[in-house]
């Protein structure tokens, strides 16, 4: 290792190490922590974010990148590591540190007015701190904003490298041009599919034997992770040896089931991560869309197959025999598959899936870019709903307030979960050319599927952006074309159109 | 605040968010983290362990401390501040950095190679590791020496001031010169009691439930709260609103519900510290000594008296009707108080469990004092236990690896929970004279009692020393004789010698 590295090195080890304390006490708060610790444990929380600033943004930081970029002999590795770490300087370095102190400090109030505001059903409650939060992100993008980029591209560009609002606009148009008609005319003419029985008395206990079996079935190995309970599924990970998934159950027992089969496809992402650039800055998923192109993969391509079940499902019955003593093993795919347009994102089915998405994607362009009155989301959100999927909010908690991620700041991140799903589709229909994909599932040989993902994909990292995986993995360039095609297929036959 | 203040709380609230951190870690490895995150989290430990050193030791935190010196217009809680910042300053800055660092990484190994060699029963295992960690505390404690200090003493130190192997030698002299004798003539001419009850089918989940209850029963408070399950029962936190303790459960139905109050009664030390002063550096208790005299307070004084039962025993058959139904009260009380020399610390009874510390204080002024081989520590062991307890461990799993601590490099820590049963004797006889304790517990009112406690040691973190609350509270120096008096009332009556 050479001296200049060896200096930038010693200083991302300590904003690596202040990272991962913030995201422990993340997967605590989440998970365990008691109810009133919130606004002790917030002082260590700020103080963590205050130091970890000042480490990414000072002097010392600046010359060893300067250092390390002049310097010939860095490995690939490093080269990258010196570049991320550049980024991220920059990224926050244009920010005057009282700003971001004061926004740190809004995020951590607005989720908590949000959760309120949903409780009660009262968006009006909600307007005044979202509108600070909008204009901190605004303020935020236009401190990054290099040759008049418009804001949004630039928030896109936090989560996604290469996809702004152009191509954005391309993808979405083209799914909105296929899938709603294609939702109605399973609507108008689609057979009918019963899927009653996926409700009812299905024992936590029982559901959590199941999550684990399926986490380890696909692969997630619990040497190196957890699984726990929270309000809201999530995966988080301290490195790759440290990877954590949760769920919750309820009633709907394919709720758990889909849900862990997701945060596993996110855990073997980060599992998958080669040891060499763990706790490094290029040691985390490529992007928030290729990390949903493997949950999602995992949960809908692989998941809810046909041939994923043919070996799984007398094993499913053994952990519900009463439940599911009816119940065939082609009425439980059909069920699983059911397309049933709803109000909740999280719930949806996955060829309404990316509707949701869609709605979210134009309505933050207004926000961003067309200045719209905040007053105003929720009847342009009800309207689109009406419009797209046919059914209409019964009020903000089921609608405009029912995800967490703008009180949270994260306008452009959206966009990935419908990217990932049309990553993973363009990924499937190439490895579908160089193995028996189906035939390997239903031979039970997961691993094989895993293996070729963490090969081509999760082993990287940040190494490379998503857009190169698909290049390098496919021999093409993004392309929408697959997950039309791969939704068009999976339901005209579905639903025997 | 003084601006010299300012500067010097500033530090410190980065020091206590990277102790908390580590606290976390801590926490987080001995309950829940998977098998093989160790290693790498050990980076993250190092990383962290080493900006506290940097920060602590650096010439900011001197220079801040000095104003503060200089400053008369500090309040008592900020001088009492300043003046513990030194002395954690002055036992920190005599240590290389390097060396602090490598320690800490050691350690966060070491307990794993600990646990797995108490698993395998293999000591041998565990020497090479117990070598280091042995060698850096007593390196650690030579940087410290002053005027030709013996080691032993400033570890001791550490746990517990002004109580130095002088003392101790005393105290535990005293201690075997009753109390060997005594469980002689307990074996020789003691009545027999039943306690196989005890041991059975007692269900993990009932168990479970019993814990939550009796911790809430004596104050513990689960908003501010968690219980956990772990190898080792142990209580940590956070701040006072954060307080979390763990427990194990077996089929003797004693284990874990002791454990659980002995645990409840730390975390009712931490929940009881003011709000003033948690996050600070005296928001946590007096000294382990302190500590123990609280656990062991409300486990022993407290939670094996026949009056805590009193209102109590109905409640307990509830939760076992039928493992208890032909136990009464009286022999449940017997049974739980019965004198049974064992082989495992945490598991002893009242009696002999000074035995058990008197052998491991004897053990690390050997191994620190006297430079024996770590070799003969299993055969030692043994001998201390047949000569002082008359029986003989099976093997080094129930013997000389029965403890984290060593592992840990906690050299010194166990005569704590013997003057932590000394001190809380002092306080019950003295409570004795300001209430009527049994009364009390009869009513069921731990409530008085535990606020007595938190009025006149809890609320004070480190703002006194041990012996200050003691001189404080009893008016008295501290003193071993109600300790023995306590013992010896208690187990003469028991046993109707």
């Amino acid at each position: 290792m050479s001296k200049s590295y060896e200096a930038l090195s010693s200083l991302l080890e300590k904003t690596m190490a202040l990272q991962t304390s913030l995201i422990l006490l993340e997967w605590d708060n989440e998970t365990l922590a008691p109810p009133d610790a919130g606004s002790y444990t917030a002082n260590v929380i700020g103080a963590l974010s205050e130091e970890y600033y000042r480490v990414m943004t000072g002097e010392d930081m600046e010359k060893a990148i300067k250092n390390c970029e002049a310097d010939d002999s860095l490995t690939e590795i490093e080269k990258a590591i010196t570049a991320e770490a550049k980024e991220v300087r920059e990224e926050l370095v244009c920010i005057p540190s009282k700003e971001y102190r004061d926004n740190a400090q809004l995020v951590s109030e607005s989720t908590r007015i949000w959760s309120k505001a949903k409780e009660d059903g009262d968006f009006d409650a909600f307007i005044p701190t979202l509108e600070k939060v909008v204009d901190y992100q605004k303020k935020f993008a236009s401190y990054r904003s290099k040759e008049g980029r418009k804001l949004y591209d630039i928030m896109l560009d936090t989560y996604e490298k290469d996809f702004n609002m152009e191509l954005l606009d391309q993808f979405f148009g083209e799914l909105k041009e296929e899938i709603v008609p294609l939702l109605k005319e399973i609507k108008d003419h689609g057979r009918t599919i019963e899927n009653g029985f996926l409700k009812g008395d299905y024992s936590e206990e029982k559901q959590r034997e199941l999550a684990v079996f399926l986490a380890e079935y696909i692969g997630f190995d619990f040497n190196k992770g957890v699984l726990a309970v929270s309000a809201h599924p999530f995966t988080t990970n301290l490195h790759n040896h440290d990877v954590r998934i949760t769920t919750h159950y309820s009633d709907r027992v394919d709720s758990s089931l889909f849900s862990v089969i997701h945060e596993a496809g996110h855990g073997l992402y980060e599992q998958g991560i080669s040891d060499e650039i763990t706790q490094t800055l290029v040691g985390q998923g490529a992007s928030m869309g290729m990390h949903e192109s493997q949950s999602r993969f995992f949960e809908n391509i692989i998941g809810r197959s046909p041939a994923f079940w043919e070996p799984l499902y007398e094993k499913l019955v053994s952990f519900f025999p009463e439940q599911l003593k009816d119940v065939t093993r082609e009425q439980f795919v059909d069920a699983i598959n059911k397309v049933e347009p709803g109000l909740i994102r999280i719930e949806a089915d996955e060829l309404s899936y990316s509707l949701h998405i869609l709605i979210r994607y134009e309505i933050e362009k207004m926000i961003v870019e067309e200045n719209i009155d905040l007053k105003d989301l929720p009847k342009i959100w009800e309207d689109k709903y009406e419009e797209y999927l046919g059914i209409c909010p019964d009020g903000p908690a089921n609608g405009v307030l029912q995800d967490i991620h703008w009180s949270q700041g994260s306008f452009g991140y959206f966009p990935s979960y419908a990217l990932g799903s049309a990553f993973g589709a363009q990924l499937y229909y190439h490895m579908k050319k160089e193995m028996d994909f189906e035939g390997l599932l239903r031979d039970g040989k997961v691993d094989v599927i895993r293996e070729y993902l963490r090969e081509h994909i999760h082993s990287y990292g940040k190494l490379k952006t998503s857009r190169q995986i698909l290049k390098d993995t496919t021999g093409e360039d993004f392309t929408p074309k697959y997950y039309i095609q791969y939704l068009k297929e999976k339901y005209s036959a579905l639903y025997q159109l």
